[in-house]
């Protein structure tokens, strides 16, 4: 094996197929990264959860696969001297990294030994946007469970439907949906676990440039000429999540996302502990108050707001209530309660791809 | 009391008091900051080792002192909505704070309580620019000693010597002194603990406005009519360090600094371990290279320098050389050697105000 190619595009390359590569693990292989050079110079890593490859751009003078330490290999890499580097290997089991007047020699594995990734069957392909899959993700990621009581609430439900992509998040204390318009030939719903969600929305820039989507009973792929994500699922049926929203609603605020942001943020600063406090909200026909009142000290602020229908006061978790705002790319928004022992509800006022629902925490009084 | 300031002026003057606020204390009133307001509104922090005073700049409306939590009050400053920031006690130790439409209300406790920062006797004051300070600092407070074995030697020498400031800073593996050269009415030389120093350093500019120092006994203090910092010095007397100086040298290399840093920093890479395994430099009359050779791998650099005298192989450890050589400001440096258990002694090609000296390891052959 021998190839030449740009050290920055291989230093991306290193970056992105890490983040499938364990830290930790019984199996020493599963800490290398894989160097495939055939028709073009791939990288491979996979913790057999999550499994990633990637491809970098390279001038190739010999065929050839092997497998390095991750680690090791990363950091010398990261900081080789000329913006061109040369990987070539010996039949010692031995690569050796040529960039400039710095040579390394650093000891490799055979290929043989490292799992490859699995590809699944891609007759049928879904497709999106590069720019509408990162915002599907970040819009509904963040509302996932992150504790395990629930393992399947610890993924995205994906559903494809006839006419839409809807990928739906909940965990007990909030929901997120979001909706892209979207005929799919062959309706499917799965549920993916976050990892591989968090860490392909890392390499998506905001174009139109299409990702593929393929998936079989057990696992999910997603994929381009350049790279392929594959992700094992999660099993078992996803929540009913429908009869959670409100049918119809008392009091309809009107508000700038950001400041109703901001506001929530400063009012939980007085908390030490947003899950013993809860932020206040009172709505009455002139003012819309944030408050807030625990062992340090106490907050209030008024911001400007329009408001339709009953008065009200309720509380809720400041966390809650941040992440969902967090993640609201409109600038204006409606804010929709029933009473003050139901969920509130945040839209976009004019997009209608996105609903937030958080659930409200019991106050003092 | 009563007053209103900017608020970026309050955060930053909250950044720099809260370093010396301790995070954990058996004294509850520690964790807290001074707000007094006299002629000037002064922030204090003080764990009892290191005391902060900082001023602000503000509308006094009422004089007055109090001490808030540093961490609440700290958060809530940074993120209030509007660029000034009112701050207003009432007769119930609790301090309002308004910022537009923002309002808070936290706990606050009596002045009286806090330990004042002591002043110091300031009838001898020695003056540096805040540049001079800065640099002094930068290039010596690296090499003092993090463990506790030799307590003494986790301070800096001060040395104030007739026509001299040096600072001096040991750890038994490596050596650092720095020389400016400035009359002093009165020598005096202390040990400073690096903790001040490394505070301090945060706050100096690269200009040419003065900074004092006063010392007693037992403390030291860095004042402008703006701010005083005030450290406790260590006991006890310092290294007799100048006869760990060689005389003269066998080796002499003309080398870029940063080219021998980079190169350092790459053959470091293939060692989990760089107590484990020496860092190799060869030079003979032709070349100048930077190796090594660990579990991992092994790596050859040659690197352009100019060497006169004997050739030599010598080990070092590649942490104790990149310390040094990430504290050289200069572009070119002499490295000088002995022989291949005699310390390295990097200076300037034309700066002759620093001094490093690196101790050699055991190579295995």
């Amino acid at each position: 094996m021998k190839f030449t190619c740009n050290r920055d595009k291989l230093i991306e390359g290193i970056n992105i197929v890490q983040k499938a590569v364990p830290t930790k693990t019984s199996m020493s292989v599963l800490e290398g990264i894989l160097i495939q050079v055939y028709e073009e110079l791939k990288l491979t890593g996979n913790d057999l959860e999550l499994g990633i490859e990637y491809e970098v751009p390279a001038i190739i003078e010999e065929i050839g696969s092997i497998v390095v330490n991750s680690k090791t290999f990363g950091d010398i890499v990261r900081k080789l001297p000329d913006i061109y580097v040369t990987l070539e290997t010996s039949n010692t089991n031995t690569l050796h990294i040529t960039s400039g007047a710095a040579h390394y020699e650093i000891k490799s594995s055979p290929a043989e030994g490292y799992p490859q990734v699995v590809s699944i069957d891609t007759s049928v392909i879904y497709t999106l946007s590069e720019k509408d899959l990162k915002s599907i993700i970040k819009q509904t990621v963040f509302a996932a469970s992150i504790d395990g009581s629930r393992p399947i609430l610890k993924g995205v439900f994906m559903d494809m439907t006839e006419n839409n992509i809807n990928f739906v998040a909940i965990d007990g204390y909030k929901l997120a949906i979001k909706t892209i318009e979207k005929h799919n030939d062959v309706p499917i719903s799965v549920v993916i676990p976050t990892r591989i969600l968090n860490e392909i929305v890392k390499v998506l820039n905001s174009n139109e440039d299409i990702i593929k989507i393929s998936c079989n009973e057990n696992q999910i792929m997603f994929f381009t000429d350049n790279f392929k994500f594959v992700s094992r699922l999660l099993k078992g049926e996803y929540i009913k999540y429908q009869s959670m929203i409100p049918r119809e609603y008392k009091t309809e605020v009107n508000i700038k996302s950001k400041e109703f942001l901001y506001a929530v943020e400063r009012g939980a600063l007085v908390m030490n502990d947003e899950k013993k406090y809860p932020l206040l909200i009172s709505i009455n026909t002139e003012e819309f108050v944030v408050s807030s009142n625990a062992e340090n000290g106490s907050s209030r602020e008024v911001v400007e707001a329009e408001v339709v229908g009953d008065v009200l006061e309720i509380g809720f978790n400041s966390r809650n209530m941040t992440d969902c705002l967090k993640a609201v790319e409109e600038e204006n928004i409606k804010v929709l309660f029933t009473t003050n022992i139901g969920p509130c509800v945040i839209k976009g006022t004019q997009d209608n791809s996105f609903l937030y629902l958080v659930m409200p925490v019991k106050t003092r009084n």
